[in-house]
């Protein structure tokens, strides 16, 4: 997508020196555009732990240029294989709730062991970064083309007034290598020139919908208004909201939905009035094993710093301040499960489906068990 | 209650002075104690405006005081009566939500009527502010003795168990002149000596939970965490909260309940995960009129500034900093409307009753209309 009208990705091998990562460093986001330079599989780790990259496709794609960095570092060790593991297991540590990053990590160690010599294998990863890279690009593209089918629906319904779409977090090009999984849609609709307009829940304690998503329409020069994450019920009951989009950290083949913390909540209001629900994300966000979203999928914790203390800008410099009484503890969970039966549809790269095991297995027929 | 264990009002006429009504400015805590002096009738209409004092039950007990001001005022007035008339309504026109403000206007006009004198008119408008601010501490005392009743339920449920408690925004004793009203239950079930605890809800944008609810919780020493907004459905989801008690800033005789924007988020998931939804109100907020709370509710909008900055503690100074992108813009609703069905019921001066319109008449049977 564009900055300034310039078009990045936002994860890249660097023109001039191809041991160089090059990322948006989205912690300066959207005060500042900050380009990180990444050359170590721990600069990459620190970078994905850290969250100066993040969303489901956009870690995978770090986690698979970090393997290949580790392919680079490798070469100079003596045990080669044994260094690609404990790079992998690094890797795999970072984050544990998003599914794509184990999913990259495991499609380079199948490349990686398929070398001889380890230039062979630095080669292969090379190449499979890049693939899993241009595979999410490609990904987010036909979501986009398949979510604007239901957005142009809407449009004609209300024949060609604004389409409301209300979104949560950042699921845009910048959590992903380009497009977006819940933007996408947004940004092909806003391509084809109907008239659609963006509720932004600013997405509390990391504010990612207030500096990313907000950043990225913007810089698209797509219709936006941040709210608090408090506000979207409010909306709904007011039929300002048509149509809810949100990505996917983690999505089970049932059909139950990972995403950002308050996702669940957004859910709810949509259910509770009659507004489409739909989850955007590419195949590789689906978990293919476990069957029960809340049960079963880790949430992680994250550091009830985040809750207490925010960063924003005061007189052009970043600055932190603290919201809480500075003895009130905290908590904060980075995700939440949105049950199945408040989904209306999963986008995916192949097509619209609905949020169940039959009609997702329908759409990836190739995982369908034959015990079972 | 108790601040750093000595007993304070919300507001009170200054000892030296009773020309002067005292406020905890509460626009700097949970950071700083400001105590701010109001002499006319202006400052406490702007000190009800710009939120130094805010809540159901304080803003009514500040226009009774703001009332009495202004009959001092008066008294240096050609027209005593035309000036009484302007003063109301330049605090009615303060807040648009909150029902006890033209409850307390109310009751001084015809209180100030009754005097002869202007020397009368100041002393009943004087004896009436009290008595509002004495009727708002009594019902949210009497509040707090027949919510714990359900706190003491759940607890011998649990077999002494922790008793998890969710509350929205602030409905504390600094909502009120003292005890406060979704507080009061947890406060009396704290001094009865029952395992409790109080997930905040953080409360965006003004981050009322955060900073009021937060601090006046830390201060009677009551245990508690600050969350986001988005996390109350997972809390619930995975059993970590046993009953929601929230404020009213409004509730109509049907029972559905305007409080802070939000609200009804929580008890969407409330409901959906089978948890006690209560609302803990004085009769004084009860709407006798209105029968469709989301129709009839005028929501406040305010500034969208609330939402693109926020204000909090950096190097012990007050700042404000930017969090989202400065061109994109924001929208700021104050309240929303939770819907009766999703209220399992409300906790009055007079005791619990459903939320609809036959139990609550029941509970204030002297409302019952003759005409139906």
């Amino acid at each position: 997508m564009n900055i300034d009208g310039e078009h990045f990705r936002t994860i890249w091998v660097k023109k001039t020196d191809v041991k160089v990562i090059r990322i948006i460093d989205q912690r300066f986001l959207p005060h500042k555009f900050v380009i990180e330079d990444l050359r170590t599989v721990d600069e990459v780790a620190t970078a994905i732990k850290n969250m100066h990259v993040r969303g489901a496709g956009l870690i995978g794609a770090a986690a698979g240029y970090g393997m290949y960095l580790a392919t680079l570092e490798a070469v100079e060790k003596s045990r080669f294989d044994r260094y690609i593991t404990l790079a992998s297991e690094k890797l795999l540590a970072t984050r544990p709730t998003a599914v794509n990053l184990s999913w990259a990590i495991k499609k380079q160690l199948a490349s990686i062991k398929l070398g001889a010599t380890s230039e062979e294998k630095i080669d292969l990863a090379y190449k499979t970064a890049h693939e899993i890279a241009d595979e999410d690009v490609n990904c987010c593209r036909k979501i986009g083309q398949h979510g604007l089918k239901i957005i142009e629906v809407i449009s004609k319904a209300k024949e060609g007034g604004t389409v409301n779409i209300l979104t949560h977090c950042n699921a845009g090009w910048l959590a992903f290598v380009d497009y977006g999984s819940a933007l996408s849609p947004i940004y092909a609709a806003f391509h084809k020139g109907i008239d659609i307009h963006v509720w932004v829940d600013e997405t509390r304690p990391r504010n990612q919908g207030a500096s990313l998503t907000a950043w990225e329409l913007g810089q698209q020069q797509v219709p936006h208004t941040v709210i608090a994450d408090n506000v979207g019920g409010h909306l709904m009951q007011h039929g300002l909201v048509d149509l809810v989009i949100v990505g996917s950290d983690r999505t089970t083949h049932t059909g139950d939905v990972a995403n950002k913390i308050g996702t669940y909540l957004k859910a709810l209001a949509a259910k509770d009035n009659d507004i489409p629900f739909y989850a955007a994300l590419p195949s590789s966000t689906i978990d293919w094993e476990i069957e029960d979203g809340i049960k079963e999928i880790p949430i992680e914790k994250r550091g009830a710093e985040e809750v207490k203390y925010i960063e924003g800008l005061h007189k052009n410099e970043l600055k932190k301040v603290l919201l809480t009484p500075e003895n009130s503890p905290a908590i904060n969970f980075g995700f939440d499960v949105t049950p199945a039966r408040f989904v209306t549809g999963i986008i995916t790269e192949r097509g619209i489906c609905n949020a169940n095991k039959a009609s997702i297995l329908n759409m990836f027929p190739e995982r369908k068990k034959t015990n079972g």
